[in-house]
C-alpha cells in the first residue's frame, strides 16, 4: 500500500531544487485512515493552513489536497497513513522567500504502522532524552519540516525503548520525539506549555478539549522530569496512536490509568462522530 | 550554467521518501568556484564531515565527492557556485535512523550570483531581525538543512536591505541570515560565540585563524546589539562574499573600516595560497 502525488500527479520524485529539502522551508500532516476516510481531516488542514499562514507559504485550495487524498485511498477498505507535505516549492537561489514562489503539494500513502496495535494494548516504555526542543517561538507549535532534533533524540532510543521524552535546554519537558505528553499530577491533567517550542499536536487539542468541556481539571504549564516521576498517570498521543498510555519512565513504574482509560474512552467517542459526520 | 548530479548520477529530482525532504535531516557547503577550482575545498568536505559524525550520517568516500564537483566544473573558465546536500537517505518512515540508511549525496552547479560585486565593492546595509535563532546544542555549528529560522529572518529583509543580523532569544547577536559576523570593538575583533546556536562558517574560521597567526586581538564571547552599534567597524563574511563591510545597520552608520581591509587583504592572500596549493 504506497502511492505518492505531487502537485496531484503520480510521481516518486520532487525537484533537486525544492525548498523543503533544502532548508525545510515546509510543514507536514500525519493523517490516520480507515478505508476511504482521514481522521480529523479538518483540524490537520485548518493546522497546516495556520502554519502556511505564519511561514508566508500560499495554503492551496483544500479540494485539490482533498482530492489528492480521495484518489490514494481509492477504495481502501483497511487502516493507512496519508502524509501530506507541503513546502514554498523551488525558485532562486538563495534564503529569502520570492513572490514567484509556488507551493509544493505532496500527499503519500503508506501502511499502517504494527506497533501501533502493541502499543495501544500493553502501553509504551519511555526514557529521557538528551538532544533537547530547540527553543525558536517564530515557529514554536507548527509541524514544519525541520525536524532534526526529533531525528536526534529517536536515535537515542534503543531497540527495548518505544518513546523518548524531549526537554528543552532549560529541563523543562516538552514531548515526545514523535508524541505529545499528557500527566496525571494531584487528579489534574497537565500538558507542557508550546509557546516557545514543540509541537501542537491534533490528539492534544482534542484532550485539552475534551478535558475542557468534561470539567477535568488540565493545566498547561511548565513541567519538569521530577514532576512526571511523581505523576500518577503518564500518557503520550499523536494522530495515529490516540492514547497510548506510559507503563514505565526509565525506573519509574506507572500502575494507574484511571484517568488515562477515561480520556481513551471520550476520545473515541469523538473519533466515533468525527466518522459519522464524515459519512 | 547549472547541472545536478544526485549520487554521481545527473538528474534534477531526489526520492519523495528522502529524509533531507521530510526532516531536514542532512548538512550542506556552498562552496565558490573560480574555474575548475573549488575555493577551500578541504575546509568545506572537514566541515561537512564533521557534522556529519555528530548526526551519524556516514560520509561517502571524499573522492566521489570531488568528482562529482570536477564533473560540474568540467572546463569553466568563470566563478560559479556549487553547493553539495548530504542527507542520510531514505528508508523505513519515522524520525529514528535506521542502520540500512543510505546517504544521499547531491552536487550541484549554479551561476555566480550577481549582487556579489556590488556588496565587495559598496558593503552592505544591515538591519537587526525579529526572528531569532534556534537555541539547540545538540547541533549548534552544525550547517544542518533545518534552516527555516534563516528564511523566516531573510523574509524580513526589505528590498533596500542586503543582510539581516539575527539574535537569539536572549537576545545575544549570533549571526547575518547568511553569513558570519565581526564587529571592531575597542580595536579588538569581536566574534559571536557559536556554541548554543548559529553556523560557524569556513570564512570565520579562516579570519579567526588570521587573527591567532597575525597577533591582532580576537575574543569569541557573547556580544548585544547595543556593542554593535557602539562598534567602530562592523563586517560579514561567508564562503561566497569573502568579507563585506557593513556600512549601515538600521540607523548607525559606519565610516571607519581601517581592520577590515586588512582582514580582507590577508584573506585574499590566503586565498592565493590555497589556489596555489591546489594548482
Amino acid at each position: 500500500m504506497s502511492g505518492v502525488l505531487i502537485n496531484g500527479i503520480a510521481s516518486d520524485y520532487v525537484s533537486a531544487q525544492d525548498r523543503g529539502l533544502h532548508y525545510g522551508d515546509g510543514l507536514f500532516e500525519t493523517i490516520a485512515c480507515s478505508g476511504t476516510r482521514a481522521q480529523f481531516i479538518d483540524e490537520h488542514l485548518d493546522r497546516m493552513q495556520h502554519g502556511a499562514r505564519v511561514l508566508g507559504i500560499a495554503f492551496p485550495d483544500r479540494q485539490l489536497i482533498l482530492d489528492d487524498i480521495g484518489s490514494l485511498l481509492n477504495n481502501s477498505s483497511i487502516a493507512s497513513v496519508i502524509k501530506l507535505i507541503l513546502t514554498r516549492g523551488s525558485g532562486k537561489r538563495g534564503y529569502r522567500p520570492q513572490h514567484e514562489h509556488v507551493a509544493t503539494r505532496i500527499c503519500m500513502l503508506g501502511a499502517w504502522p504494527e506497533y501501533i496495535d502493541r502499543w495501544k494494548r500493553d502501553g509504551i516504555t519511555a526514557r529521557m532524552c538528551k538532544t533537547p526542543v530547540s527553543v525558536n517561538a517564530g515557529f514554536a507549535g507548527l509541524k514544519t519540516l525541520n525536524r532534526l532534533e526529533n531525528v536526534l533524540a529517536a536515535g537515542e532510543l534503543g531497540t527495548d525503548v518505544d518513546e523518548g521524552i524531549m526537554m528543552d535546554a532549560d529541563g523543562q519537558v516538552i514531548e515526545g520525539t514523535m508524541s505529545n505528553l499528557f500527566a496525571v499530577i494531584d487528579d489534574s491533567l497537565v500538558t507542557p506549555d508550546l509557546s516557545r517550542c514543540g509541537i501542537a499536536g491534533i490528539m492534544r487539542e482534542q484532550i485539552i478539549d475534551i478535558a475542557k468541556t468534561s470539567a477535568m481539571k488540565i493545566e498547561i504549564r511548565n513541567t519538569g522530569r521530577d514532576e512526571l516521576m511523581s505523576a500518577s498517570e503518564l500518557f503520550v498521543c499523536n494522530s495515529l496512536i490516540g492514547v497510548c498510555a506510559v507503563r514505565q519512565l526509565e525506573q519509574r513504574v506507572y500502575t494507574a490509568d484511571t484517568i488515562t482509560r477515561t480520556i481513551k474512552t471520550k476520545l473515541h467517542r469523538r473519533m466515533q462522530a468525527d466518522a459519522k459526520a464524515a459519512a
